[in-house]
């Protein structure tokens, strides 16, 4: 049965979806949606700086709204960092000259690990809050309001490492060296992360999204212990409360075995098929993605193409749909492509 | 029935491998094996520089004999470079300063494209066979010989983007843009790895590798057009001749596709669950891998118990298997955790 949409909101059509209920079209947001490819952003980066914007609610406000004022997304993610959560758990984080994230000293030890403190994490972080109650006044029930946080074992790739990093050597020499002392600092990290939520839940997000960003990078017989296993723990203390959309980067294939794990919606990366997905699906599960991000590179008539390929993969899924890319869109990605998808799945 | 492994050499044991015949013991290599990693290679590599070494027989024959001399391995693979290929088709390359791999100029256009010659290939790349030449008759039938090549993909996303890349802009353009355009260059860039194959079938390989190390970054409904087809062209011209190995990265999802299109074996990357795979194969299909490159960098202690587990995972198996890590061995990797394959393999 479908919602009559014509008097829904953004927000309820997003929870719709979430539910598993077919709409005619489906809710749309893009992930890093307030991010370097806007103009009105990169002015405000170039003033504030990026962390400064992370932790000034009045900033990460104006931010999160800006994809919404400019496009009309369905809904809005809270402007923030992954990072944030080691950052309140004591291990800064600055970016390096050459690109990427450093780690202010990296996670090794049992010391190292204790002297990790998950105690003061509300208070660190009260700028998340902050900011998610202005946004929850601007949006007023227009738009779903998202929080998001790093899955454990993501987040633990930048403790050990020190940064960023390609191979995760220190985090699986870890992993399958001492994994006591894994263990150890998964708790840790999960109950920040789990806390984080329910600060998130408490300021009023209508959803929250997990990225696994680095999940992908297991070995295949390790991806159970090395990270789905603490986002159960996760999905079992948030899911409840509000839906969950688990973004597992690499993990198509484990479809089946993610949801299991019990997120409402799973958002898959551009290398999965989501016509096969939907049809081989064993339990249903509301789907999101995955436009290849490459594509807001090229023109608008390859992107309604290549859009309304996915729409019409989807067509009639009775579990959910939410469109989104398959990955962050891109700094190089031109305003008319995104146009190009607003246009074309409103349209559908 | 097992073949009586007894009075088999390696090269007769990792030929029966590749014909799917069940052993005691799976044949071993290991992907990047003459490789930074060795302080022998190190060695000669500081003397004379990567592309000297590519390019001259008595030392690429040097380098690829240095890891069967120290490993005993059943199968040494032609130390050389993918990017021979275009460099022979008139698109020279180097290292870039900052890592990586730069093209001297890109190919984008159609003039760009009639440029690339195809017809000097074997004269170009003389030193190859001369290589073979000397391979074979320094591993006197024991060891078993193999060639290999990039995936037209693969190679085309250097020759496309102009070097080492991460989001393949350029090349998805061509390819979402202009269909006939990207086939053409596909036709050209095709014709020349199957060339380059020949070559080597005629020097004496006794089997080859396909490297579609980039495949996995295609859109999910679009791998078929963008690498797959291309694929299937190689493997019908030279999967008669020899054995062929595929190697496709974050492509064990479609294991079922790519042994449909009839390579004698599928090397899987280390995301895979060799196990799972195994069980669920639709078609009977010799399976090399996995083991994560990474753990070279932990304990013997460690890679022994995950080395174990792979020989678990796949005893039995009917289909044929040929123990190898799931990606190039890495510059970090220790000695002592490759010893301790070969002993972990061997005792098995």
């Amino acid at each position: 049965m479908k919602t009559a949409e014509s008097n829904l909101t953004s927000r309820q059509r997003f929870l719709a979806a979430c539910r598993g209920e077919p709409l005619d079209t489906p809710p749309l947001w893009i992930m890093r949606q307030a991010g370097r490819y806007l103009p009105e952003y990169r002015k405000l980066k170039w003033k504030h700086g990026f962390l400064t914007m992370v932790k000034t609610p009045e900033l990460a406000t104006e931010v999160t709204l800006q994809p919404i004022r400019r496009f009309g997304f369905d809904a809005a993610i809270l402007f923030s960092d992954i990072l944030v959560i080691p950052e309140a758990m004591g291990q800064p984080y600055h970016f390096r000259d050459e690109g990427g994230i450093g780690m202010d000293f990296p996670i090794r030890s049992k010391d190292d690990i204790d002297r990790l403190d998950t105690s003061g994490i509300r208070e660190r972080l009260d700028y998340v809050p902050g900011a998610l109650k202005l946004l929850k006044r601007e949006l007023d029930g227009k738009t779903a309001l998202l929080g998001f946080a790093g899955s454990p074992w993501t987040l633990a790739t930048y403790m050990v490492e020190g940064g960023s990093s390609t191979h995760f050597e220190k985090l699986k020499e870890l992993f399958y060296g001492n994994r006591a002392l894994f263990e150890t600092l998964m708790e840790k990290i999960t109950e920040a992360v789990v806390n984080y939520y329910r600060m998130q839940v408490e300021a009023g997000v209508d959803a929250v999204q997990i990225f696994d960003s680095w999940g992908g990078a297991c070995a295949g017989g390790d991806y159970e212990a090395a990270s789905l296993k603490w986002l159960r723990r996760i999905l079992r203390e948030i899911g409840e409360a509000v839906p969950v959309i688990l973004y597992a980067k690499g993990l198509h294939h484990r479809i089946d075995e993610l949801a299991k794990a019990g997120p409402q919606v799973i958002s898959v990366d551009w290398t999965a098929d989501l016509g096969h997905l939907r049809d081989t699906l064993k339990k249903p599960v509301a789907l999101q993605g995955n436009l290849d991000p490459v594509l807001l590179n090229t023109t608008p008539g390859i992107v309604r193409q290549e859009t309304g390929k996915i729409l019409d993969a989807m067509k009639g899924y009775s579990g959910g749909h939410i469109f989104n890319l398959g990955h962050g869109i891109l700094p190089t990605a031109r305003i008319e492509n995104v146009e190009a998808i607003v246009e074309t799945v409103r349209r559908s």
